[in-house]
């Protein structure tokens, strides 16, 4: 679903702490349409203010409507969400999906009801589609914003055009195994690897360097660690031969 | 991921009210292990009991860690949750996926750093994978709770698809740090890591380690070289003392 054509509609939500946390949910999945249903709630206070952070615009340029038949209107698909699952429910997943589809092409009103009681009857009559988050059966009742932030967040990674990051540059085998000789030869001079065999751990280690997928400049650290411990190799064989 | 297998760790949060709303997520999506790194915060306010809704048997039996590599140290998996996109991040819905595999049978730890700064560099040297939730560019930063619903919600998803995979044996964290650290002995002590600021080049060397998904015994090779490489910077100094 495009979030442009989205309207989230809270009905007599009873704390302005969870309309203003709605508020930022939405944002943070770029929806920017807010109707308020019911009775003007107190959202001035610092407190509840700061709950909208960064999404005070979605709060400030809420649209108000006098019931859910007036908030939905103009709106090509109204979806209930609820906590009780039933018949014919779907999942915010393939809401965001097949909402477009569903809509043809107009807006869609996503329709939250309060928070103790959810929608009546008579407002879930007027939807045409009912949501359930999947949750715990034991613990279904999400926060009001939290039950937001799950539809919104659904409806963002359906809109978005993710794109893979970047892949980070891989060492070629043929840099790898030069550092893994690099460090035979270090660990051989500080006894760390037998000389009459030192293949079973060395290989062990290269599999451990491989399975990480190196970049060059890791490679490069490994090189330089295998050149400081011949480099100490040489320093106690030095000193060895002073004593001798 | 199966639910019973990932803790939810919280560093170092600034407000109550966040940590009782993501009680009241985790709940909602079958997670029941918190751990709370840092100072204690006050959760006994009715108001900020009253956001747990359902979930204060999480709240009440959340375990206590002094530091974040305290509280990871039993787990396969180390997970970071980021607000800023970097190379090789997981989206939650990949990481409910493979999470499970990556951790090869044993705990994820997934971490959520303080409200306003998130996790610090040091911190997150700590962790194996970085998660970023996708979100509106502008508008990245989650509330607390909010991120840990997002995370929650793909693990709750994905836990009736799970295979669990017949997969290696992973090192905890806590025996890969103890691996690194002696690492940092020896390669002070042979010069390699400079005295005055050994950490940026450990920090990449750690991160190479902790890609390559460790098993217990290659951890055990590896504090094997550390000894060995320390034993032969003691061989040096003993020589440089008989020299002087």
């Amino acid at each position: 679903m495009k979030p442009d054509s989205v309207e989230i509609v809270l009905v007599r939500p009873a704390r302005g702490a969870n309309v203003a946390a709605a508020c930022r949910a939405m944002k943070n999945m770029g929806l920017e349409r807010l109707c308020l249903v019911g009775e003007r709630l107190d959202m001035d206070r610092p407190e509840v203010r700061a709950l909208a952070y960064g999404a005070w615009d979605v709060l400030d340029g809420a649209r108000r409507a006098a019931s859910l038949e007036a908030a939905v209107a103009a709106s090509t698909l109204v979806v209930a969400t609820s906590s009780r699952p039933g018949g014919g429910d779907w999942t915010p997943r393939r809401l965001a999906a097949e909402g477009a589809a569903r809509a043809g092409g107009g807006a869609a009103s996503i329709v939250f009801g309060p928070e103790a009681s959810g929608l009546t009857n008579e407002e879930q009559a007027l939807c045409h589609q009912r949501v359930v988050i999947p949750a715990h059966p034991d613990h279904r009742s999400l926060n009001l914003a939290q039950a937001v932030l799950v539809v919104a967040y659904e409806i963002w990674l359906s809109a978005a055009d993710v794109q893979p990051p970047p892949a980070p540059d891989r060492a070629a085998a043929g840099e790898i195994e030069e550092a893994v000789q690099a460090l035979r030869q270090g660990l051989l001079g500080i006894g760390y690897l037998s000389a009459a065999s030192p293949e079973p751990i060395l290989a062990e280690l290269r599999a451990l360097v491989v399975r990480a997928q190196p970049t060059p400049r890791e490679v490069t650290l490994l090189r330089g660690i295998a050149r400081q411990v011949a480099w100490a190799a040489a320093q106690i064989a030095r000193g060895r031969e002073a004593d001798g």
